[in-house]
């Protein structure tokens, strides 16, 4: 008898991005903010660190859940918080799909959509992406168990039409999770589906936008008895006390996110002009990375030779997608020195 | 078709203690430690709140994994650290067991474990503990895919012999999991077995004895291929990059929690003492809890009494526990306030 079930001993789990210990990296590779929070969340932070710390945290974070219910316009009771939001979508992979159910996810997308599938044995759909990484015109949702959609799309950082995505909630039986980690950086977002569709979930997260990312907290925002049904399923105690802290005053000083947000879109479209004007082809992005291919350069040799520079960029193994290179968008001077070693290494 | 798992649907969630959002009260009821972790911890942690936030953390805790190595003698390898221990418990279920596989725990025991079964459809097998919540001198472990043991045991406090454990980890061809949240205020631990059988994981935190548990630091201490398949299973940035930054510095400076731990032990001493006075029954305790019945005075009235007077305890409406409160250890002078309390009540 082994010791773990055979499901587990098959697969392989997600490998985040590097984290460098040192310093002096430009670090371009796991969709960070450049940009350090809000001072009042540094504030609240340090004066949350106190002797309370030995004190278990609120359960359901339910001051935290009340200013995301101020900000989002849902009563409370439509809003979880999560250890991050991967913690949400493994709570929702575990409490929708069981054995040889069917998760629908598109190809290419989020990895873990998939390691999490795997943990429940289900059989997993794969919806081919066309050729600019958009939507197909005709979604198959019969059969289907659960639905697992970023939007924006990772690693690609195209954003679906909201049209499309409204046919797929509709037409589906089971759950649509809608993953909008990087929505802050859109246009637009499918928020308004969860009024809409009793079966829709939307996840967002503080890790990008909020430059939060080392305090792991994400939310998720759905029906009632959605919600009710997940925290069912969570440890009890899963954000810790300095995380809601640090949501709090995040949430309610979120002018410092959006003025981030719209200093990194402009690098985006910055980065963008010159790559192109380097020959690269890049997805249009609505997230805060650009997907891009060069018309004669080999990704992985790329990405090797700027890892050489100290500048790290994340490159995936996996048939279309190691054509490409992701690359989060830094401050203005890292884009700047990224433009120039690129230069060099294409002349 | 309904929207989740059916088990789900019919599970319901591990309630924890009430946390209490006004001050006043003396908080008896979910083990927490009443001192304050060392003040290197929270210097520690006031350095680490700055811009680095923006950051994740790193996924594997490599560095405070190094710092229970040489606190524990185990190679860095032996050991994973998770967002508390119940995320360890957790992953290891969702690891080793499926559907329709035996689930051995003892009764009563630590409630999580029955929860997490449920989510996985084990079937629960019960080892009904004797009159004095010891373990049975004979028990049956064929069938059994994984067998989960507090001890010390919550809720009553009591420690298993080392002898009666090794045999069922002996004979015991699943893993066995040994959780030791309140093994420091213990004389004794298993510790060692994982060195013994290499199908033994023991659990720890740094919620309890640390006076950590606001930030959410558990870990498990195996061999390497179990901490392997474990890691494989837990969200990429399970532990956030402040518990780590704290989970270092307490590790380091572990004289503190010992002061702590003589501290409680001496006034659970005490407290014992005055309630065998006052004719209440007490389980011999290993914890900073205590698990105790009066002679005449009904459990669930005593509660609300307490709640009256701004002391909590815990009360578990189970057949057998509901006999019993329990009631952790606070500081002297919240003990002789408790005792003052028990003695108008009881007269």
């Amino acid at each position: 008898m082994s010791l773990f079930r055979p499901a587990v001993e098959k697969m392989k789990g997600y490998v985040p991005g590097f984290q460098p210990k040192g310093l002096g990296f430009i670090k371009l590779n796991t969709n960070e903010n450049p940009y350090p929070p809000s001072e009042k969340v540094l504030n609240a932070l340090k004066e949350a660190v106190n002797a309370r710390v030995r004190l278990y945290p609120d359960p359901v974070a339910d001051e935290l859940r009340m200013e995301l219910a101020k900000a989002f316009r849902f009563p409370k009771d439509w809003i979880m918080v999560g250890n991050g939001s991967d913690e949400i979508l493994n709570l929702a992979m575990r409490a929708g799909v069981e054995k040889n159910d069917k998760v629908l996810i598109t190809e290419p997308t989020y990895i873990l959509y998939e390691v999490l599938a795997q943990m429940q044995e289900a059989k997993i759909i794969r919806l081919e992406l066309d050729e600019d990484f958009n939507l197909p015109k005709q979604v198959d949702t019969r059969g289907i168990k659960m639905t697992f959609i970023s939007n924006p799309n990772a690693p690609t950082g195209a954003l679906f039409g909201r049209e499309q995505l409204r046919k797929i909630c509709r037409a589906s039986k089971g759950i649509v999770l809608i993953d909008e980690a990087y929505a802050d950086f859109a246009k637009e977002n499918c928020l308004d589906f969860v009024r809409e569709f009793k079966n829709v979930i939307v996840t967002r997260t503080l890790s990008k936008s909020y430059s939060l990312a080392g305090l792991r907290i994400g939310f998720a925002i759905a029906r009632p008895q959605v919600i009710e049904t997940l925290m069912k399923l969570k440890d009890s105690y899963n954000v810790n006390r300095l995380s809601q802290v640090a949501g709090i005053a995040a949430i309610r000083d979120r002018g410092v996110m959006k003025r981030t947000v719209q200093q990194i879109i402009r690098d985006r479209e910055f980065l963008i002009q010159h790559l192109e004007r380097l020959d690269f082809s890049v997805i249009p992005s609505q997230t805060n990375f650009i997907f891009v291919k060069h018309a004669r350069y080999d990704a992985f040799k790329l990405l090797k030779e700027l890892e050489r520079k100290k500048i790290l960029v994340r490159f995936f193994n996996r048939p279309r997608l190691k054509e490409y290179l992701r690359i989060s968008i830094g401050r203005n001077q890292e884009m700047i020195k990224l433009v120039r070693e690129l230069e060099r290494i294409l002349k």
